[in-house]
């Protein structure tokens, strides 16, 4: 073998301009590892891997309301998961939160017409007074409304907001149905009302299953008790409103916070052969509603991103880069187990090389977007190639978010995609006692596997990287 | 005016001559009577009157369980909506039958995995110890496998029953379903079972929502706790059963008969002009299933019946013949509204000109069929005729049965229509908490009121009659 032997000032030189290049120089995916992607996503096609998980962990664990009797349960049941899929590390890291608890709920119409009305709890809602609590209903349309009354129409009263979402591929009635349920129980709070309902914040306008979910409520000594009215129930209590009488309705929650609770976040890793301390980040979260067996929220999210690792795993050789699963700690009450990993990971942001992770039910993967560094945009596109035969559109134009859990990291730094699933019907679903397994097809989740996979190993495989960097993405977008 | 005298015997000849062929003479239906059923017809398609009752019935009753609180309060509604609309009568009949009530209900798997079931108790189940019946359960696909069981396999245990109904439009998989939960409990109970419960008697797969719906129990010294699990849930125990691993499971529930209850069909008339001594009946059943607001079942059928009837009111003169509305009581649990009214006005039966109930929900009228005498078939196919403009089609090879409560009057001799709704999806909602207004459509309704308005005008009209006598009818088929 010959050798060129350099000066040490040419030798600096070089280096020098190597760095620069490494820099400013195209991210490439190399054509071996887009060959390599290209069968790891022939095979998550025919690959039930990720369905037997998200079978597994519902039926086996079945709800997962975080800091739950399940809570512990179901960490245990995935790190013995990672451990029998042959994952190279499987640790977990600790995540503290408030523990809420919902132990019991009802509710009805007193008067004029005295009949029951199903509803559940939010997040964070107090109980109501032992017997429930009664009073008149003041109705607002939307949020709007309810900013714009008068306090005096409010203090003592029941608000209810009756704003409603439709379907939607993307799902982006959500925005309503949420902004709703986080902030109007805490402006109702201010202006002196007893209680809070909303129309549940979903897209079933036939389903008596109501959708839980979180309020914005920070502060114990500033909640009221909070739930929301299914729909075909929102529909009965307008009705009723409409004949013009006083609506009177009670509401008996028996739930609240109840101390601290620590659970974790589950990681397990397929170990990076050349750079192992690089990773590219997947995941769901491990927490789920307690109505349902949280199947598409976040079950599903969880298995693509086992599936997608275990077939990576299986490859004759480690990827590069290291492929890091986690299993986030409750999501549903305010990313607790997402914003842990950030803080926790801050400081290596740009080892976080690429990163997204699959909370939004277990539909298709239709598009694909990313926030990169401009040099690392022809490798984005390399990857949208790989994945165009599987229904997958690159927008070029939208920033990638990195999904519920993994948008803190990207808030930090980390590059982000964001591959978005069909949602159409997700908002039927979640957050209620329809979150079941049967709600998963299979073929579906199969593809959001290959997609993952295909993903995870080029980006795993990319000479150079995506501009992942403290603060690199503070203004993309995303989180808007 | 000149007269042609008889001696007594030619005016005997004459008279028996006249009811030869009163009876053998072809039943018609007069021009201006057709005329005037199309006119009813196309009022019909445009009316609210239906809608407006079950919308009021469903809001400011709701549910409407026979023998509970609300049974009362129906009647009454229903008698002051009937006055409202200005019928000639309103009156009621005592019905009695046993008082089942439910309180509370609810299920676990206790092991392997320990978590929630989703379940109803069925009526005339029985309630659980205190603190719930816990046993161990064996799994039958369907009835004869647990017809050919061995006691010693039951003894004991909880029995599981998981045939599966799939949506047709005439909802003949109902067989299937009301076969299990009819007869499932009593053989279990037979066979030595602890308890019983089935795979919900529905055909919506991702429904959470039970379907309730009346044992076979006769005797209470010989009845066990039976419930029904939501579609999911049975899929879940099934995956659970499926580890080969014993599978415990505890229901709780608190039901049971409480003595006896006399409630009351309600009903109103349109008196006959002509012939007020002759009948078209014409109803639907007032009692429904508690979890829902009983819109589907059979909120709309009292609603159709009486739409129809107004809009016969509202008619410049009153027709011929009397038209009937019966909105019966508890149906649900064992006709007893149907057997009361058949039993009181069996000796009427000739009289009872010809009748049938609607009690599949709300979907449009497409098939017609009749139980009549051989000389009023063209009179029914008269009346066909004017309903093939809104889609119903004739058919003259089935029986007609009358529908649920009528075919006790039928069984009787009453000549009966069968109307054949659309019932594609009334198995997704029947017997369920998804009995709610929203699940009808104002216009498919008022196709309902426009087939039963068109009828019963032209049988009140029709020349001659439909062949009721008693046990006329007693071989048609229609029971069976």
């Amino acid at each position: 073998m010959r050798r060129t032997l350099l000066t040490p000032l040419a030798a600096g030189l070089v280096l020098a301009c190597a760095t620069a290049s490494a820099a400013d120089a195209p991210t490439v995916i190399p054509a071996q590892a887009v060959k390599t992607a290209e069968q790891l996503r022939d095979r998550a096609m025919h690959d039930d891997t990720a369905y037997r998980i998200v079978e597994g962990l519902t039926t086996e664990i079945g709800p997962r309301l975080a800091g739950g009797p399940n809570d512990q349960r179901a960490r245990d049941w995935v790190v013995a998961k990672m451990k029998a899929l042959g994952f190279d590390k499987v640790y977990t890291e600790p995540v503290s939160f408030p523990l809420w608890e919902r132990r019991s709920e009802s509710g009805a119409i007193v008067a004029p017409f005295p009949q029951k009305l199903v509803l559940t709890a939010l997040g964070y809602s107090p109980a109501t007074p032992k017997g429930g609590l009664t009073a008149q209903v003041v109705a607002f349309p939307n949020l709007d409304a309810l900013k714009a009354a008068a306090p005096a129409t409010i203090k003592g009263r029941i608000v209810y907001v009756g704003a409603r979402m439709t379907r939607q591929k993307d799902g982006h009635d959500y925005a309503i149905g949420s902004a709703v349920r986080m902030g109007g129980p805490v402006i109702a709070q201010a202006k002196g009302a007893a209680g809070f309902l909303l129309r549940s914040a979903g897209t079933d306008p036939h389903s008596r299953a109501p959708h839980t979910g979180v309020t914005g409520f920070t502060d114990p000594a500033k909640a009221i008790p909070a739930a929301a009215l299914a729909e075909p129930d929102a529909d009965q209590l307008e009705r009723v409103l409409a004949y013009g009488k006083p609506v009177t309705v009670t509401m008996d929650l028996d739930c609240g916070l109840a101390g601290t609770y620590t659970g974790a976040n589950v990681i397990g890793e397929i170990t990076g052969r050349k750079h192992p301390e690089q990773i590219v980040d997947i995941g769901g979260h491990l927490d789920s509603w307690d109505p349902g067996t949280g199947a598409i929220d976040d079950g599903a999210g969880v298995a693509i991103a086992m599936g997608a690792a275990k077939l990576i795993h299986d490859l004759p050789q480690r990827p590069d880069r290291t492929i890091r699963v986690i299993a986030f700690a409750n999501e549903e009450m305010g990313l607790y187990g997402g914003r842990a990993y950030a803080e926790k990971h801050a400081a290596e942001v740009a080892r976080h090389v690429l990163g997204t992770e699959s909370d939004f039910g277990a539909g298709r993967i239709w598009r694909m977007s990313a926030s990169v560094k401009p040099q690392a945009r022809d490798a984005v596109a390399q990857i949208a190639k790989v994945l165009v035969p599987i229904g997958v559109a690159y927008d070029p134009d939208k920033p990638g978010g990195g999904g519920s859990d993994l948008s803190q990291m990207h808030g930090k730094g980390m590059a982000a995609l964001s591959l978005t699933q069909d949602g159409t019907y997700y908002f039927d679903w979640h957050h209620t006692s329809e979150d079941t397994l049967d709600k998963i097809d299979p073929q579906d989740l199969a593809q959001n596997v290959a997609v993952y996979a295909a993903y995870a190993y080029m980006a795993a495989q990319a000479r150079g990287d995506f501009g992942s960097a403290p603060g690199a993405f503070a203004h993309d977008g995303a989180g808007e």
